[in-house]
Parts: C-alpha cells; structure tokens; sequence
C-alpha cells in the first residue's frame, strides 16, 4: 500500500522470507548455545576470598548475610558500644569509611573493597552525637525487620522517625554506613528499592512458598519481587537466559511464547536496571550455570545498561559484586547488525554529539577493552556515527525478531 | 533508643498497641465492606447506548471490538475507498474529527462521544496526499495485526516504515484516527503501551490459555499483561479490589499476606496508572461486581491518580469511558485521617504553592463536587496547606499499614 516497498527489503539477505529458509530445527539453531552451555558449567567456581590472599592492608568486604548473620552482627556492634562504656570510654560507633581512598581494588577478586580506615562516632562529642544516635536507631530497626523477617523500603525507614532523621539522606546515609560495619550487603538489611523487572520462559522458582512456573505466566509475565532471598529452589531447563533491555521487545518475544521453541528465561529490568532485577540475574547465572545473552540498543546506552549488569553502578562499587553478572554476552543488536541486517538507513538514527562523547568514554572502560570484539563494534558505532533501537527490526515485520532475527543469531553463535 | 519517643505517640487513641486491641475478627471487620459489596451487586446494569438516547446530533462512540470486528471495520473502509473510486471520485478516506468542537458531552452517558464532522482525505490533493498513504498503511498494519492476533508497541507500528511515517507523531495520530473511523477503542487495535502494573490476591484468571492464581504469587506479585483482551475466565473469592498508589504499600501489603487475612485483590500501577492497568482494573469491576477502595497518598497528586482511574486524562476524552471505573471509593490516606489517626506533625510535609493551586482547581471538577465528603477532605488540605505520604503510617511501626491502619479502616466502614 505504501510507496516506500517492503517488497524490495525482503529481497535483502537478511530479509524476511529468504531469511526465514535459513533456519534450521530449534535442536541446530541451538547447537552453539548449548557448546557455550558447556564451557559454562564446566568452568571452576573460583569464589576467592579476602582471606585467601592475605594482603597486606587490613581489608574488609561486604558480603550477603541471611536475618540471623544480620542480627548477630547487631548485637555485637551494640556488645562492643556497651563494652566501650563500662571501660569509661563512652558510647560510640566504629564506622568504617566509604570515601574513595579508603576504597582498593583487588584484582585477584576482580572487586572493590574496603580498607581499614574507621572513624569513631562519639555519642559525648556534639560534632558526632546526632549521627551516634542516628546510628543506634538503624541498627535497632535493622534488627526488628530481621526479627520480623520482613522487608521494606528506605522511604519506610525514613518516616519510622522522621524527627530524629530530618532529612532522608540522612537515614539513607546511615543504612550504607551499617552495612559497611556489619560487613554485610545493603540488600541484607531487609531494605529493598522498588521492582521493575519481569521474568518469563522455562524457570520455576518458589517465592515465599509459592511455586512458581514462568512457562504459564500468559504474557505479562512474573514481577520480579524486590526481596530476592525469599526466592529458592531455582529449576530450569533452559538453555540460556535472554536478557532484554526493553519492554517492547519483552512483550513480543513473550507473546509469541519464543522460550516455548528455543528454551530460554526471558528477563527485562525495562531500562536501566534496578538492584532486584540485577540481583536475580546473577542469582539465576549462579545456580543455573547458563549463559546469559543480551539484547539491547545499539547506542552508547545499551551498553551502559550492560555494563551495570556487568561490573554495578559507581557509587556503591564496594558493594557491586554481590550484584553483578560478570559473564554476559553481547549478542544484539551491534552496530555491525546494521548493515549485515540490511537495516533500512530510515531505520537508523544519528548519534548526538552527546551519544558520541558517551561511546567514546566506553572505549576507555577496562570491561570494554578486555574484550578486543566489543572495542571493534563500538568503534563502528562512534564511525558511522549512527545507532539503532531493538524495535528498527520491526522493518521487516512485527516478529521479525523473534522468528528470524534471534533464531539467525543463536543458530549462527554470533554473540561476542 | 531515640530520644523522638516513639513510646509516647503509641499512647494517643489511634496509636499501635491501643488501636491494636480494637480490631475485631475479621469477619466483623469486614462487615461493611459485604454490605458495600451487596449494594454494587444489587445496582442495575444501566450501560445504556448512544442509539436508544435519539439525540438530535448524528452522534459516533468508541467502543471495544475485537480481533473480527475490527478486522470486518478495516474491510469495510477499504470497501468505501473502492466504491469511492469506481463512482469516479477518486480515493479517499473519511476521517472523524478528534477536536474538542466535534466531541459532546452526553449527561445520560456520562461520557464523551463525537459529533458527525468529518474530513476527507484525499489521495489526488497535495495537502492530504501524504494523510491518505499513512492512513491506509496503518489500516494494513492493523489489519495484519488482526489476523496475526499479536500485539506490537506504537514504536515497533512506527518502524515498520519510517520511510514513510517520517516521525512517530505522524503514526501515532493516525492510529487515533483510525480508531475513531472503526468506532474502536485503541486498546482494540492491537496496539498496546507498556505494562507497569501488578497484582496479587484472591484471583485467579486464564491469561492466553495459562492458569494464573494471584494467591500463589510470591511478593512480587503477577505482571498485569499489556493486552487485557487475553485475559479471560476472571474467578475470585474477594470481598473488595484494593487500590494502591505506591509500589512500597503495596510491598508491604503482599508480604504481610494482607488478602489471605481480608479477602481483597490488590493492585498498583507504581503512580500513574497507565492504559493496561486501568484497563485490568476496569474488567475486574464489571466481571467480579466488588467495590473497588483506594489508598493513595494525602496530596492533590493522589487524587489525581483517583481522578485517571475514575474519569480518564483529557487528550482521549471520546476513548475513556472504555477505560475508567467510575465508582471508586476513597479509603485513605485522607486529609482528615492525619489528625484522627495522630500522624505525628514531622511526618506531615508542607504543600507547595503548585500543590495549594492544583488541590484548588480539583475542587473546581464535577467528579469532586459531585461528592461532597471529597470536597469536604479536599477543604481540609488546601485549609491546613500540609500532606502526607502512605508510608507517613510507617511512623507507627512498619506492619502498622497492614495490621491497623486498614483493618481500622475496613471495620469502620471508613471510606467516601
């Protein structure tokens, strides 16, 4: 009907019809996915410690602790405030410091800890007396919401005492701090943010007792909830997990039920991803033991939504392994999609000078560069200068994604 | 441990422990609520039509069709083209007019419909030639759609041909047009938004042929499906639809397990409501016949959420009687709940010039005069200038929200 001929794009390579001839049984298209599969599982859990390495700072890190690790860290810090008075030495806190230069990178670990530089805050000094305070009331409302076994959010913690917080940063403040000192994660202490993600495809999981079958979630899929340690025994047969960058993409690939021929988990955080979501990717990566593929934009900002699933988010860098998802393959759209898609050029958009600065920062970022392949693609990205949305493969028909465009790419093991 | 006694405010009447004691079973808590329900049931189905009304204009109504109709539509005005052109006048569309001129309001109805203005869009003139194309592209796209019975973004319509689309706005204005020439509601046209909405509780439904039992969804909760027309065979066992404004309330309430103590369905949009969940929340009213209570915040923001829900956002006035549920019931947080229920004052935030102004201008809306006791609570804000947030209950302690608040509330019938 319209003059601009669909016809003639479907004559392309990688266009619709002749494209489709291309694929093979789903068992062939996933032949090189199961190969990764392997390579996966077969790699050894090399889960070091700070212990094992014994440097030569005095070091310590965040780690996940259930309510009863929590509670017991509590308690102690409290044991040690009432040790510190009956010695005469007062009421006080040892908070150890988050700022940059008390920060270490260990590249045995591949993360950021925390050095041993701690500052005490005094309830008899007037300088740090209402942070003392401040201090004791999170601790005891850490230990109520791990007594209660119940999780809420920062915002709830704030208004348990406004008149004393004032101000929220200052309970947000605070609830980091306490982390630190109990040298747990931030998601231990039962304060969640709120969820974003959705899950869908070959996984059931119990959640608070409730078994859960992602295969019949219709297309809305499961709400990822923001409390992800009450989420246990993870089964799945599929053969990798397919991380979405949108919701649009999300929905097709659920309602055309793509997890049903090629078994994967489909998992969107609808954007930049939230803790939750990157919290249940990483938890699914570890027991699964399943690549994980990702399917996001290709500008600068798909790439920045990956590398949060990747190596976390700066200002909590201490706290980003718990978090993250070393492992994840890069399988779409890539700027060399473009042309060996036969994208239409209508289809691709200019980079603002902005998106070019944001590319080119990229380059300089060590996940990047460890990785000769993705520097070559955003390399042709800040070249050409152009970028592309998931949904430019709409061009040759609404599930063009997920009857050509993905089976290709798994059949053909391009993902870098 | 804080000096701000938390001791002193559990005294007042409405406090904690005091309040605690005076919930009663929850049979008898919600006896008000069964006696609401009964009175909606016993409401007579007034959904009358613009035809029996015999108004003096030549009135069109947007109403939901399904895959067929809308497919029978598309066929029809294709029909019209083709007669058009063999009568030798050429091909042309006939476009309903979207602008307010052409829209009346109809008092009988309660809703908006279009008058008879229409214009033609030709495909020999050079000023609706472009109009034309588009029109009939999208048309096809639809009628794809239809037959595919899939469901794509406005973004995936746009990138089917942005060759000729040129910019999304051209694409999206004429899905509304096309919407008003088949005298169907968008949602029918197979093009959806993004889901944002959850829900968990008593229901239960068949979502594109899965079992869904909203009981056994953990605390996250189910997805609400962008495409509510694949939701079907509604069953539930709820007293009331509990309408939450806040992602953190309803956290609260799907881990306190607050539907198996009350039987109700609750749901969230996570602020605005957007056009799924409005929808959702829509079926369930009309399918289950339950009252709907809502609890938002104590601010003009809440009550504009309320307002979305019960009457529509303006810019699709003629399509939003398809998508609103009129009769719903303001639960809390109220402005007269902040003293009743001793919210302590630091909790209380003060309302902003904007704020002040916007809760003026509700009180100025039928659907708020139209209901004295909302006039009356809306008085008491803009007269105070001060609001409070859902989670300003948290200063009671974290389950307050759960264990008293609403359960108080319930017992108490207290609702307008």
């Amino acid at each position: 009907m319209s003059k601009s001929g669909t016809k003639k794009r479907l004559g392309s390579d990688y266009g619709s019809e002749e494209a489709k001839k291309k694929i093979k049984a789903p068992s062939e298209v996933l032949a090189h996915v199961k190969q990764l599969a392997k390579i996966a599982l077969s790699e050894p859990e090399i889960e070091r410690t700070l212990l094992e390495l014994e440097l030569e700072h005095d070091c310590r890190e965040v780690i996940d602790k259930d309510a009863d690790a929590v509670m017991d860290e509590v308690e102690s810090a409290i044991y040690q405030s009432a040790v510190s008075i009956l010695k005469g030495e007062g009421f006080s806190f040892a908070v150890p410091s988050r700022s940059k230069g008390n920060q270490l990178y260990v590249p045995e670990l591949d993360r950021i800890v925390l050095k041993n530089s701690t500052s005490q805050r005094h309830f008899s000094n007037s300088a740090t007396c209402r942070k003392a305070v401040i201090t004791a009331r999170v601790l005891g409302l850490i230990h109520e919401l791990c007594i209660k076994r119940i999780h809420v959010t920062k915002r709830d913690l704030f208004y348990t005492d406004v008149k004393l917080f004032e101000d929220q940063t200052n309970s947000d403040g605070t609830l980091d701090d306490v982390a630190c000192m109990l040298g747990c994660t931030r998601s231990s202490l039962h304060v969640v943010a709120s969820e974003k993600g959705v899950v869908v495809g070959r996984l059931r999981f119990k959640e608070d007792g409730d078994q859960i079958d992602c295969q019949r979630m219709g297309i809305g899929g499961k709400a990822i909830p923001p409390n992800v340690d009450k989420v246990v025994d993870i089964e799945s047969d599929a053969h990798f997990i397919l991380l979405v960058e949108k919701d649009a993409a999300f929905m097709r690939l659920a309602e055309d039920r793509f997890y049903n021929t090629y078994p994967c988990i489909i998992l969107t955080a609808k954007g930049q991803p939230d803790v939750a979501t990157r919290l249940f990717l990483r938890n699914l990566k570890l027991t699964l033991k399943i690549p994980v593929l990702a399917l996001v934009d290709s500008d600068p900002y798909g790439l920045k939504i990956l590398s949060v699933y990747m190596k976390g988010s700066m200002n909590m860098s201490y706290d980003s392994s718990n978090l993250t998802t070393p492992d994840v393959k890069w399988l779409g759209v890539r700027p060399s999609d473009l042309d060996r898609f036969n994208i239409p050029q209508q289809c691709r958009l200019p980079m603002t000078e902005e998106d070019i600065k944001t590319g080119k920062k990229l380059m300089e970022e060590d996940f990047i560069k460890a990785n000769p392949e993705w520097v070559k693609e955003l390399e042709i990205m800040v070249t050409t200068k152009v970028k592309a949305e998931i949904q430019a493969l709409s061009s040759f028909g609404f599930q063009y994604l997920s009857q050509v465009y993905l089976p290709l790419k798994l059949q053909e093991g391009d993902w870098i």
